[in-house]
């Protein structure tokens, strides 16, 4: 494997062993640009799912550049099978949630709809632009795909049968906590602690889930309430937290 | 006790029954001209050390006002003896861990200088205000002092004999995990998972700790190096996972 270079770019082009990669204005922009690369200079690329490759820079021009890819220099890193629902909140909020979700390995993020949710048009690309950017920065090799917001009613009517989904309950926070179902809980659940079992993680909005939406969400076989701590957390908190808890007792930390 | 009211505010006075309770400009503008509160209007104050107390308008001002103090709508809930040390790095960063130590429940904030860090000037005033804002919104009783930047080597120095460290090393993002110490070795210390033992939080800048750092920091007897999980994580996002760790296994989650 060759040594990790430290400025990373995102690419939809396959990689591989001599593949010629074309680069897009704003990249060829930052390359030359602003980092003031030329012709030989060395970067890191990655696909999304064919590891990390160190390539050369070729040809250099304003707004075009062509890198011809050398060798691997990391394998790829997937991550485990979690979903990332939650509200989207003020824009600055709703970004960090999506760069956190990337950088901590959610598989792929869901922003859902509630009857509390402070629909704000919510921006895709965008996010998906942040969730690269989370990737490159990061020394990821995989980025989670954003997909368009939608309904939790309609998303909970379609919800898989093998799916488990970890809901942070506002209703749990300052409670007394003998009796608060705890994330330990969820974990032991026969057949939940096999890792590798698909999972979701859903955040409420700032708000909290309606009483419709937090009974439904009990009364899923699917779902796990969780409590996190005795202090009420910011949305953009609890999906820090509530990742962090899934990834150490779940997933791949 | 009282109900808890929406609107929260953090006063320097002691608060208790019948005690009358003057705002600071600021304050009275935010209460009368931004919320546009009015006489018989009811807040929530605290203190930091007595609780939530249910207040009443008594005299709106343009900048000035005063309080009555009704009675106790919360108890007093102090964070656990955990300190979170941080390298201050970009602005927005920055203030962000404070926001989220303050929300997750450290008992106090220590900006410290590493080799590494981008020392640009920190702003007490300003990291201790969003302390301050991060427990009104987030329905704390409890604000942590956010002291004045110190150089890391000066305060190994005088590091106390009984306060356990847990620093999170990046040289261990990445590696094999088989031979890696993790969080729960470090719980499972002995006397380590005495609930209530001093602890702190020690966060790296982005470019990581000095060699000579890190061998200080793994030499010290009270330190345990934690490892979070196969990605690289921002600095913010790395200190707000360590806090999650240690609350939920040491901690008052």
């Amino acid at each position: 494997m060759l040594a990790r270079e430290k400025i990373r770019l995102y690419v939809d082009a396959a990689l591989g062993e001599g593949k010629s990669i074309p680069l897009t204005p704003p990249q060829a922009h930052y390359l030359f640009g602003v980092m003031r690369l030329g012709p030989g200079a060395r970067v890191a690329l990655f696909d999304g799912r064919s590891g990390e490759w160190t390539a050369e820079v070729v040809a250099a021009g304003k707004k075009t550049g062509t890198l011809g890819c050398l060798g691997q220099s990391a394998a790829q890193l997937d991550p485990p099978d979690l979903w990332l629902l939650f509200a989207p909140i003020r824009k600055a909020r709703t970004d960090f949630i999506v760069e956190k979700a990337a950088e901590m390995g959610a598989a792929r993020i869901l922003p859902v709809l509630t009857e509390y949710t402070n629909a704000e048009r919510v921006n895709v690309d965008r996010l998906q632009a942040h969730a690269v950017e989370a990737a490159e920065q990061c020394g990821g090799t995989f980025v989670p795909p954003v997909d368009a917001p939608q309904k939790l009613s309609a998303l909970i009517d379609n919800w898989p049968q093998d799916r488990r989904i970890l809901f942070a309950d506002e209703a749990l926070a300052g409670g007394a906590s003998a009796a608060s179902p705890d994330f330990a809980g969820a974990g032991a659940e026969p057949g939940g602690e096999r890792r590798g079992a698909p999972w979701a993680i859903l955040i409420g909005p700032e708000g909290g889930f309606s009483k419709p939406e937090r009974e439904r969400l009990r009364a899923m076989p699917q779902a796990r309430p969780v409590r996190l701590g005795p202090r009420i957390l910011r949305a953009d908190t609890a999906a820090v937290a509530a990742l962090t808890l899934w990834q150490s007792t779940l997933g791949d930390w």
